[in-house]
């Protein structure tokens, strides 16, 4: 039987509670992932955590998994998770794992058959989420991102990606990084771009890298220069542009054809 | 110069904050827009506001729309604009108009070449935004929703459009309604199911209507059923299902390669 802590000065519950800032999290190396459906996907993926943290109703939950990762358990009271929660209604399970590498090597695939998403300054974490959801669909082989594009490690973004944070490599470079790697490896690199031509997968070819922008701003004109080909996805409507995510998605669909 | 009001007891203070409630919006027969962005967005695309509303600081831009369009405008001190937003950090502008009717005849194109997409219990307002900002973007002729369906004519929905929300028709249908309708009209409907045939343009032809199911549970049996073909977007990595905009987003692109 698990001792509940019930104080919110316990050290334990305080070092938690400080994972909110993004910052701290990533300074102790550390991801906070919270909820039944993204602790699942998490440990269904193979993470093993350092703690696992329930609410006395989930006490079973968090015993076998502490005991099926050799993991810590911590039981904490309804004010105590509460205080350590991340979201408005806590569902009183979440882990604390290792950070993923971020600047390791990309593993290619070996057929020369590669698609890289690269994105720029991406601001809104459902949609960064979103994206790293599809490539794992559609089988890209890396999700590349900028210096300054959000977290992919912040609770909402691992909530959005439905487990496929877990399966896809996560690279963070510079756009300058991206184009070094990119030109060393023959792959062809498309700008997302409304001044681009209509997307026509059959003038694409593999490997290739695409370049999506801010939402609100798109590619900088640094990155849109560098790309040898610009693209636009053909719109027969009256909305000016698409959400980023869907064209990113978009996109890597048409060329996930060429696998 | 028009009087700035300073008590959140004020009547009409009263009045817009009690428009959070999407059920008294509803009942009031009005939409609240709230933002810059949105309520340019609006603006621009011809709706006449019953009422503006702005703080302080943008008195100059509620004359302005006051005088354009002749609605009333109001002036409301900061303390009085918190309490009438719903967003966390208030842009000082904000409008109501009358809701748009949804139970109207869809008006077709006339060349047979109608897309819809139809959605079936979706709940997430940003992923509802994002696919009325598709259905816009790609020419399709009516966004259709089921009765459970999110209202689309709540703020952070409407956000999510970037103006869609005003262009393209969305009306709202049970699904038996919906196929009667397409039955009578000779249009091919879609079910997006897993358990589909892989999509393939090339076997598809107009009119035609899609329908994406719930989130997390996607289509429900008896609306699958009643679909005369079934498909799926093809997947070749890790992640077993799509974002449900997403999917939505895949299916239009590739139909309105028939338009």
């Amino acid at each position: 039987m698990m001792d509940v802590i019930t104080s919110k000065d316990n050290s334990k519950v305080k070092y938690l509670a400080s994972l909110h800032d993004a910052r701290t999290a990533r300074r102790e190396g550390v991801v906070f992932v919270e909820g039944v459906r993204s602790c699942e996907d998490a440990l269904g993926c193979g993470v093993v955590p350092t703690v696992v943290v329930a609410d006395e109703a989930h006490a079973d939950w968090a015993k076998k998994i502490s005991e099926e990762t050799g993991c810590d358990a911590l039981l904490l009271n309804d004010v105590c998770f509460k205080k350590i929660s991340q979201t408005v209604h806590p569902q009183g399970v979440a882990l604390v794992a290792k950070r993923p590498e971020m600047s390791g090597e990309i593993t290619l695939r070996g057929d020369n058959k590669d698609i890289f998403m690269c994105l720029e300054d991406i601001q809104d974490p459902g949609n960064l989420g979103t994206m790293i959801r599809t490539a794992d669909a559609f089988g890209l082989t890396a999700v590349i991102i900028s210096p300054t594009t959000c977290d992919p490690y912040n609770d909402k973004v691992i909530r959005a990606t439905m487990g496929s944070v877990w399966h896809i490599p996560i690279v963070r470079k510079t756009m300058d990084e991206c184009f070094e790697y990119f030109t060393k490896t023959g792959t062809e690199t498309l700008a997302m771009h409304l001044k681009g031509n209509e997307l026509n997968v059959n003038e694409l070819s593999l490997p290739c890298a695409y370049f999506i922008g801010n939402e609100g701003d798109g590619l900088t004109d640094e990155t849109t220069a560098k790309c040898s080909k610009f693209v636009k996805i053909p719109m027969k409507g009256q909305a000016e542009s698409l959400n980023a995510a869907v064209a990113a998605s978009v996109i890597g669909y048409e060329l996930s054809k060429l696998i």
